[in-house]
């Protein structure tokens, strides 16, 4: 007889905080997505969906059931206050690294990654960034607001610096980003060739992962606030993770599915699949 | 810092199994719904949905924080054997009414509430039945099988028998349906006249309550597989749950929300404020 | 073993031309509408979904099963050719009127009522038009163009003249629209109001009946391409029919379910419901 | 031939801002939305579909055609900021104030009215708020925010102080929230029951009406982020506008519309259509 | 003029029983669905939106209006009832054997290949099976049921035994199941590779092609319940079914298709497609 | 502060009629549709939905904000009268072409292609035609209409003859359209294989591209009315455009959006970015 409460965690992420050595945790936080909010709804949805997966990757040949992993929930935010949401990411993803946890986080808009990459970059000052997006991310500003999620890898380029950050699959910004791109970050436009190369330069030293899923062609992922035709295949996608499974990762998100526009459920599906083959990467 | 496991109950709803006195679980089961299924993904809409309420009812005038219940989550069904779905409820349901405790079932199709009526029958042998539906459910068969969402209710008059069973809002059926009633139930066309001569009669005597969310007009619940224009207002549905707040509700359930036929989600906030009025009226 | 056909007819609507009364066919036309198109989709959604309802009606007391109706299907039209789309509706309910039989159009637009009409008043001289709708429908032309859904009804008029068009539910139309209708039409501006006189009056005149199903609100009918909201209940439109079953009634249609809008099925149950009293009340 | 720019404004609302005493405009805002977002959708969605509706009410017999009213377009937002954008509202809506001329603002989440009432007020010192909702909107604060949708009445009562508030149609809040009322607003539970004393006790003075058009009920108006069954019905709220057109009307919005949540269109229909009677109402 | 009942068959299978070589039917049955129910809609909503085609290929350059085909329209189910189905299923099939005519099934879910299989063996005992899905379907049971979608193919091997069934474009199951794969079945993950040497091994012999239509990329078939991404293009289906064009086809099925989770259509438009050039595959 | 008119127009085109070279309309009509209509919903929806894109091309490293293009809004067309529409737009096609300027039209269905594409040729009388598009277009009649959006080429080919038509990712039609294209266009099924030809063979003369957008796979593009799976990629149509970029290019159009299709909005921004490439590549 079931006499416990009703537990709701992802497929397989079903260990304690204590055993486990990655934390994933939702920061379901949309609020200065300028086009079409709807991705503080993507953590909670994969929840649900991600049991029409399986727990087995016959890509990576692993299983989630022999990896440790825990899921916290989602983080609660105050709606309208952009700093506050900030630092209780920050906070928590402190937390985790302080644990000598791998935190991996599901947005929520881009934006979140800030905090996180920042909590991550107190412990490891040398890390790089593996960025995937349709977008550069790299506005000084968006409409006066330092802090958007156009200005989000600028804002961690502020403090992670030259020569630090790949990014990969871009198909759109202003032409002064791209040429901004040019001189401080390794930009590969519309694809991830390439990827071998920097997976070869970073070699052992600690990486953050970052997808911004409108990376992937809508044809796949449509469930996005502002869909870029022309993005990367799925299966590009899994074999971009599978490149990188023997990086060291010192923290990983998957953000930007705003589960509304995409009434069939694959973009759910595309990100579930994601994350698993994600954590299984990362996991040894 | 959050490092226990995510717990997902109704709002509310979040007492420990030994301190309530109500049992919330949900039977999430469509198998023999014939025109258009989708109702096991009820009760899991409702916890998310939940949210969106007060826990405060100025109908009622009582509030969920002062009321102890417990949301066991959904049970777990072999799917495609409507025999093993339907002895799992009962045996679920028998265990709650043992524990002296009452169960208020969140469905699935209607076929549910008979197993769940059944297991408090055991216990309260001259229990009364208050059912609330757009139809009449009450043929012997539905295409030769006896267990079926279109004869729940004959099935429940199998050992309730004559005299017991009150239906109100029905207005769908075969003719010989609604002259077999005509027999041996107590049946009211269109609207709930007459609710409150039937709570006088049943007095002190235990009663279980059964409603169809269909029994609503579509107007303001869509949701559902089989929509019956004609159907009662919200507050007519309110004010016969106040009606009835003074009997002795040994058992009750909510059945037939079908989430994904109304994507605005007024369906389901309706399906919650019917619950939260429910077990308000039931918690004493 | 199934080795003919398959056939797909409205539920109870499965009997042979010559041994029925009452023909149904759908007319799939929306070529003049102005807002939102769909219509040309209603005949076929309404053949699918009526096998949600019963063929029994527990308000007129009546089963389909006891009624000879044939339903002849769609007719095929050319599409942007307004004119011939029209003549082979005229054509088509000429010849039912000529068989002494009762022609029931399902539209498409609120235009195809027009050669419908006319057909049967080339039988019934005298006759008399209930019309129920949400919109004057009396515009001179819209756009220049007379044949519209705007001006239908000014141009049944055309045949018909004064005083011989009962108007109810109307409440959209320009202020020009309003005041000719004072001195042309019997026109009730929100409701049913004076129905019954309008019963009395007409007598046992032969009297065709066309409702653009908009005259319903759209909280109960949504499936509309131009929603009115404060409209006339789902009850009041059946009470409505109610009171018209002693009128010799030559003909009838329901129009303007465009089913696309309302993805629920609500509307779409509407209309089989009212389409199925309808044809109830006709038949004698 | 057209060589000039596409114009796009609300139906009828097309004269110069120089010689128009009414000024509508967008804000499209939703950044404190605690459950579903989407309001930022709602002022653009309603230019495009105001044209489904006629200029003409036959509620109130007048025509937007001889009416004067501007429409100014939408408000542009940093989005993240809440600050800003309520203080680009308020210098907005001070200007027209300045201009002798009445704002009209659509929302956007219910805190634009805020700004909105703000700058009205600090014209009219001793003006009185109506204010139509499903919600109280008193809380001291959400999650920790001050400035938030469901604080908004709460922030108008800092400056308008005791029994200037009349608040109808309210069914959802915490208890709490209900007993502050009781001392200082005038709350009517359910209903506009009481606006027609509240009208003769404002007399000639000043008064701004806030329409949250959740106080509808979710039957006709589904498109909102929390919707409530229990609520007012179209022609209650029609009737209601009608009750107030004599009144000293300096000031008024809608908000709350969020159309994406209905795919069928009625409740922009709706919105549209209390926006013209509104308009209608305060024009002299 | 119409006078003869509305017949609604797929678009081009319009030939009688006894003239048709190929008999297409639907199973419209989804009862063993454990994640998102809907495929009972399928063989419906494909008929009607046949008409969007053309009765050419230009892939095969065969034209349907050179077949013989007859659609038998659906089976009809008791609901519920599993056992039942199938029987029904295996009754239908082995008539249409017994006449020397080749089945083509729609489902449904892919339960209902295990039965039309069975009564094809029955005649063709050495025949292969050339299975195409995303997933293994090799499971014992699923919660304990024998009968499952997630089992069929292990059932259909229970009698066909070792080294007959050839499995395509598979990317999701249990790790065991791919390893029992290994000695049991010949199984292709991911792709097609392998079709022409599997078509030149299976000769002459009888072969029966099961199509899950989940083996496509939900980027072109999203209308399924449980999408996969990863799987193969349109153009890879095509070619595979022009390569299996000279095989000796004794039955064939499509299933899976479950409309209502593809708005746009185009699942409906690839499922008519592959059925189109399935069915001029199979005729000679 | 905002005293003047709300202008709407696509992202990047805010010239003023004089200034520019190029000219952009909407021509909203569906009429002819068989299937499913809706494209008349197109152009409106795309300037909306234009403000999700950069006006900035990393495909062809031009930007909007160079370019000098005026939005002219859209042509008001009678509904129901093809032939007044057509000579609608022909009338401010060939002003256009009279003023010097380059027409670039948004549909709309493909008729619409017929008047400008003519009002065009009349000033260059040697010009060829490049026609991306799944269908031949190349019927004589579709159900005795010779205007029809399945005869558009066909009309065309009236007065452009032989050896002016080239066809590119054509995939549907009757067996008889292919074999007559053998005789009189240039017609490439399933892709753009010798498109670079084409534009070699063409060399300076002035050409007009028309482009069905339902060339285009439905994985990327759903959003129309008859979806035809096995179509080409976003970049092999961006790569056509590319290859285009030096053509005399005097006309163009881009149709057969249908938006209502695709909820998700993929192809809206798949719309909006050929619209750009489109323009960029006209620009010089």
């Amino acid at each position: 007889m079931k006499t416990s409460k009703n537990v709701s965690t992802f497929m397989g992420f079903d260990n304690e905080y204590e055993e486990s050595s990655i934390i994933v945790f939702g920061s379901p936080f949309d609020g200065t997505t300028s086009f079409r909010p709807g991705t503080r709804f993507a953590p909670n949805i994969m929840r649900n969906e991600s049991y029409g997966l399986e727990t087995y990757s016959p890509y990576l040949d692993k299983d989630l059931e022999c990896v440790n992993v825990f899921d916290a929930g989602d983080l609660e935010f105050p709606f309208g206050n952009t700093e506050k949401v900030l630092n209780l990411i920050y906070e928590f993803a402190s937390e985790i690294v302080r644990d000598d946890k791998t935190p991996v986080m599901i947005g929520g808009e881009h934006l979140v990654s800030l905090p996180a990459i920042n909590a991550v970059y107190e412990k490891y000052n040398h890390m790089y960034l593996i960025h995937f997006d349709a977008h550069t991310d790299l506005r000084e500003d968006y409409m006066g607001e330092k802090l958007s999620h156009a200005s989000v890898i600028k804002r961690v380029w502020d403090f992670l610096g030259d020569n630090k950050i790949y990014q990969f699959g871009i198909r759109s910004g202003e032409k002064t980003e791209f040429e901004w791109a040019k001189e401080h970050t390794n930009l590969t436009k519309f694809s991830c060739d390439g990827l071998a190369e920097a997976v070869k330069e970073i070699g052992n030293s600690p990486v953050y992962i970052t997808i911004d899923l409108d990376v992937l062609d809508p044809s796949i992922f449509s469930g996005t606030g502002t869909p870029e035709p022309g993005g990367i295949t799925f299966k590009e996608m899994v074999e971009a993770i599978n490149l990188m499974k023997d990086l060291n990762i010192v923290g990983a998100d998957i953000v930007e599915l705003s589960p509304q526009y995409d009434t069939s459920g694959v973009s759910n599906a595309v990100a579930c699949k994601i994350l698993r083959e994600l954590v299984l990467a990362i996991s040894k």
